[in-house]
């Protein structure tokens, strides 16, 4: 196993997160064609404080493979818009009706609903403007587009997010038949996905082969998977102020967790075995490995 | 002048929405990876009977422009699939609040507004998904997906539905200060867009060449306003039997239209000039360009 220490992990993601939102606030910028509202909309919510978990996959999967920054640019801006949009969406009143994220005013508190569904559909566009740019090989265009658009949508992150809203609108006694499978099946299309995208584009950029594009791809949904237990496992046992958010919201609003359906002690066994799987699947790529596997490792070893 | 009577127009546009709206339907089906109420909501939207215009457009420049049938397909789909989630997401209680949608029930009242605006999501990402297609030369693919991308966002139709929202929501004063340049910059991006970016479509999966393209585009933008000046002027001047829907729902709502900001006789004229503008784009590719110069025409001596 690894060696590097989680608090060099947690270095490596914050100083990348703080170098790839100054590259987006100067880049992701509006001229006078996109009318004022909107621009400041996309903004708000684009360049609010966030990890760049899926920014960062792109680049360290991309380096793994050999390929330089210049073009892990547009796919980690493309999928961090993609998952602008979806926090923007999945806050307005229709869906999970949150009036803060991370401590700030969600965007349709600040905007109004109207201004914050299109913003967030205004996101998924440029996301596709995005790739289609210039700075790209032409010939990875097509499967970073299909790739992007498969992740988002119906069989992917807009898929999982049905099947959570749905669920927590069943009643009560259909909530608590759930099974794991169901559970699962929400993680890895709400969560996973992206995960498992961000790293399958960075090779994409690279220009690797099919073998190493599908072990990459199973690292990421592992990792998204371990990310996302982690996360309903730190609702229920951490404090509100480790969180910085309210704990337990999980449990109250009937959202489906692993927790919440199969205790706790087998959700951690599943975390690490879905850690142990995304490691598997890394180790299987030639190159120094030791960072991403240490980001598995890290990915249940947080507290927030 | 074109020779061609507006009746032989409108059976070609009919009998091309038969065949579309067909192809759709065999085509555009969901397996079990895409949860079924989904699924459910994005046909029932897509699949509702329509004009099929946009892909109409595609079909028409293409074989201007010497594409086969094969290639128009996809762009003629995705375009139709972004035409479908701004109907959806304009319908929706925060944007218009509309009930009805051509005597039928409008996607959130059938499906909730969580999956309505999902399902309009989901149209989007499918778009792009469907425009990254095996069936379409690489070289195509990438200007495809920016063209389609741009018309649709911020610049685009989402820009132009924020102007329009904005444009209602503001005080009756400032509302009858609106001036023609302004409806035009609505009427250019929220309609003109999609009928730009159709028309630049057929072109491309032709291998069109770059003048080519922009008196396509040229052509598509003219007939986008001439069509949606048409539709403001029948609001006014049609009775609600003629239309199939309510008549002057438009001037109630406050929406910004061309005969509220400069009447009827100007607007008529604006709109004769903007088919004279897509006739004499279209005029200069080469080729049998009849029918759609008789379509320019159509647009504005419909009785609906």
């Amino acid at each position: 196993m690894t060696t590097k220490p989680a608090s060099e992990t947690l270095d490596a993601v914050k100083s990348f997160a703080l170098r790839f939102s100054r590259l987006l606030d100067e880049r992701i910028t509006f001229d006078g064609q996109t009318p004022q509202t909107l621009a400041d909309s996309i903004r708000y919510s684009l360049l609010a404080p966030g990890k760049r978990l899926r920014p960062f996959l792109v680049y360290q999967c991309g380096a793994l493979c050999g390929a330089d920054d210049d073009v892990c640019f547009a796919p980690a801006a493309a999928i961090e818009m993609i998952h602008a949009f979806s926090l923007i969406h999945d806050d307005l009143p229709a869906m999970d009706d949150d009036d803060l994220r991370r401590g700030r005013p969600t965007n349709h508190k600040v905007y109004g609903e109207a201004v914050a569904i299109l913003a967030g559909d205004a996101l998924v566009t440029l996301a596709f403007e995005t790739l289609a740019t210039k700075t790209l090989d032409r010939a990875h265009i097509a499967p970073l587009v299909a790739d992007l658009a498969r992740a988002t949508g119906g069989e992917g992150m807009i898929g999982g997010q049905t099947l959570d809203i749905e669920g927590q609108r069943s009643e009560t006694d259909e909530r608590s038949a759930l099974t794991l499978e169901s559970v699962r099946r929400i993680h890895s299309t709400k969560t996973g996905s992206l995960f498992e995208c961000a790293c399958k584009m960075g090779g994409i950029v690279a220009g690797a082969d099919a073998e190493t594009l599908e072990r990459l791809g199973a690292f990421g949904l592992n990792l998204g998977l371990a990310f996302q237990i982690a996360d309903d496992l730190l609702d229920v046992t951490a404090t509100s102020d480790d969180l910085g958010k309210k704990s337990g919201k999980d449990a109250e609003s009937g959202k489906q967790t692993y927790p919440a359906s199969v205790g706790i002690d087998r959700s951690r066994g599943l975390a690490q075995e879905a850690v142990a799987g995304a490691i598997e699947a890394i180790r299987g790529v030639s190159g120094d490995t030791a960072g991403l596997e240490a980001m598995a490792e890290f990915a249940i070893r947080r507290d927030r």
